[in-house]
């Protein structure tokens, strides 16, 4: 099968972290060489690479997308303050409109940073973020935040009804998850509960897990276990479970969480921010734990730029462990690609290699904090921003090329989102 | 005296962190007005401020600019191995037309992320920086830094001739100061004659501070007190006096600081990269010590992108100190400006206030990422991303607008540096 878009003298990211001019061919959704020869690549579309870095595009493993809406609404104040009289109260106002405006929008945002694919957790309407995955473009992995402390089962049946629309829909780049939102929000009943349902139907598992030193300190009072003991009763983390923050863990919890194949979403943007810790996530990984990255929510973040996240990574946990070793370039960019993938649960992205999926970012080289060219991934990870994703392709279709949107009306979804949130903050 | 130019319909950051919308009207090199109304704006030069938030322009308290030839050439090790195999011998083969060409990227990578001022500290041919400050119509705070461990009376006579030939030049935009280098290449009796210099000269100081623990731990051996200690009794305290770094402070030292007005250029990315630890920077805020930032060299950061140290002052103290109220976002904003003046010793920067001098920095605020525009200084600090400055202006001079340079032909000073850094590494 001929190819039908080849990317040409592109310097190419490889699995094994060398760095190689090469041409990209892209064969339907997947690549379908990689080479030095352009021969074959007649009556192809071809984007020029020269200059640009090519690198699995990022997967953001955990985030709240229409969060987008509260971006700057709150900030700096303790989390509680911040949850109760401020982002509860306003997010009980959203209507499925205002969801719909800020999947747009966050769509917009994490595409124009070279994410491809998104974890996604939130309240009601999600089927409205599933239709903008769909309409985008980009992947997406779906789950509605189950709390189980009020309304909890007509809650889990709107997760139900999520996976039997959605999940393989889209070209088969929308996959659905069960949400169970947190311990604190969620009885172990009704953690039960929702196992049995997600184990019933095939699917897996996205929960928040051990991200504060009060959650941790709740369930030891309610339990007198801590958050990973009460899960591991459930039946939850034999479905495949992914679990976002993981700052605070006991040495029984990272047993539990290597012996149950538990993937971690690190999110150090927000966990910094909110103050709530930082994940041991150099011994997470010498144990063999998966661990991708998140921005997690544009109100705790405040964007959705995983580059930023990959930096902080990187940088974190050097300073944290007094190891300058720790957490190099090349890692902090697996865990937002190749570690990303098995994190959310895929298995053909997250590698430029041939038969996985075209998902990939060019990132242009040409600016000043991109000179001297002497090493790519390094220069992607400590010295450039997001503004150089110039390319973004998903499942071998251009999403943006030379920073245009190519599925998205950039102008008209930023104009809109603004009107819902003049509406959202009047009501 | 009328204006000459007028900045329109501008968010603007004033000193009290309230943003308001108004009219910037620069006479000369001077903010004359900030008002509502834009009479007597006939005649002048008009920026069209809308839907751009005004700040002023950032203050970088510590680089090293032409280390920008060194980027990415070496990451991910420990120090000793980083200085001692790959930074210090390649530094050696250094010579005038490199140092230029490090110098013009750096200015170019400072102008397109906002900076308008940076305290600079390196080798010979300070000269040529004072060169690109000069061209680039950047305001710049230059020393040589002195090694005294060899040929330390040939390094200070640089210095001095640095002092005599360009201090106060180019319009009043160079300061220079000296530079030594820190205690453990600097011995007691050395730093003594830089102070009796430079206090002759009537000349600040810019120096290296308890950057690591070995630096410590050397410095107690070697002399039975810490660094503070050590440097107060050579007399350089008391002729203004910017420490780069004071990551490992003990009490005493941080009363000596504050006894002496020390101010501090607090540089989080590199301490975080290189794992040096992480500075007390509340602590110095509330004893009243003068906090700005500074991104270090472009080795060990790896960029001169001033916002990123914002973000990661704002983020990092939150978490070592388990406080979300620790640096809220103005604060941050005012390390890298107002701060970071009082860092540098000039009185008259840092604001946007009548009578300050006109370096301001507009950023673009129409992205996705700066949606919804609720609170400016929030968004600037936990969301944007430096590519979004958009015009930069310094002593009232465009030096920037709409991301074009005004100043410096950006294309050619990339060509020129890439083909220094390949002749430099070919030696």
């Amino acid at each position: 099968m001929s190819a039908n878009l080849v990317i040409t003298n592109v310097h190419v990211l490889k699995p094994d972290g060398k760095v190689e001019v090469a041409n990209i061919f892209i064969t339907g959704d997947r690549i379908s060489k990689i080479s030095n020869s352009t021969a074959n690549a007649d009556n192809c579309t071809i984007i020029d690479g020269r200059g640009k870095f090519a690198v699995p595009g990022f997967i953001n493993a955990h985030t709240h997308a229409s969060m987008t809406l509260l971006r700057s609404y709150a900030d700096d104040m303790a989390l509680m303050e911040w949850l109760n009289n401020h982002i509860w109260p306003i997010e009980a106002k959203m209507n499925r409109h205002d969801i719909r405006a800020g999947a747009e929008l966050a769509a917009v945002e994490m595409i124009k940073s070279g994410t491809t694919t998104f974890m996604d957790m939130y309240g009601p309407y999600m089927e409205e973020v599933a239709q903008v995955v769909d309409k985008s473009g980009m992947r997406g992995v779906l789950c509605r935040g189950l709390i189980g402390i009020f309304n909890g089962d007509e809650k889990l049946a709107t997760n139900v009804e999520l996976f039997k629309d959605w999940n393989g829909k889209a070209g088969g780049r929308i996959k659905v998850m069960f949400g169970p939102h947190a311990v604190y929000t969620c009885p172990p009943d009704y953690l039960r509960k929702i196992a049995d349902t997600a184990g019933s139907l095939g699917a897996e598992i996205h929960m928040h897990m051990n991200e504060t030193l009060d959650e941790i300190n709740g369930c030891v009072k309610d339990y007198g276990r801590r958050p990973f003991e009460v899960v591991a009763e459930t039946g939850l983390l034999e479905l495949g479970f992914l679990a976002a923050h993981c700052v605070h863990l006991s040495d029984n919890e990272i047993e539990i969480m290597r012996a149950n194949n538990v993937r971690v979403a690190h999110n150090p943007g927000s966990n910094m921010k909110i103050s709530s810790g930082i994940s041991p996530v150099p011994k997470l990984l010498s144990k063999g734990i998966t661990v991708g990255l998140g921005t997690d929510g544009a109100a705790s973040n405040n964007n959705l730029d995983m580059l930023e996240e990959i930096r902080l990574a990187a940088l974190l946990h050097k300073v944290d462990t007094f190891n300058p070793l720790e957490i190099p370039a090349l890692e902090a960019v697996k865990m937002a690609t190749e570690y990303g993938a098995a994190a959310v649960g895929i298995s053909d992205i997250g590698r430029l290699e041939v038969g996985y999926k075209a998902d990939i970012t060019l990132f242009d080289m040409s600016g000043a904090e991109w000179q001297p060219v002497l090493n790519p991934v390094s220069l992607l990870v400590y010295s450039a921003n997001s503004a150089s994703a110039d390319t973004v392709i998903v499942d071998g279709k251009i999403l943006m090329q030379g920073r245009e949107l190519k599925t998205l009306d950039e102008e008209k979804i930023i104009a809109e989102f603004n009107s819902r949130v003049k509406k959202l903050l009047a009501k």
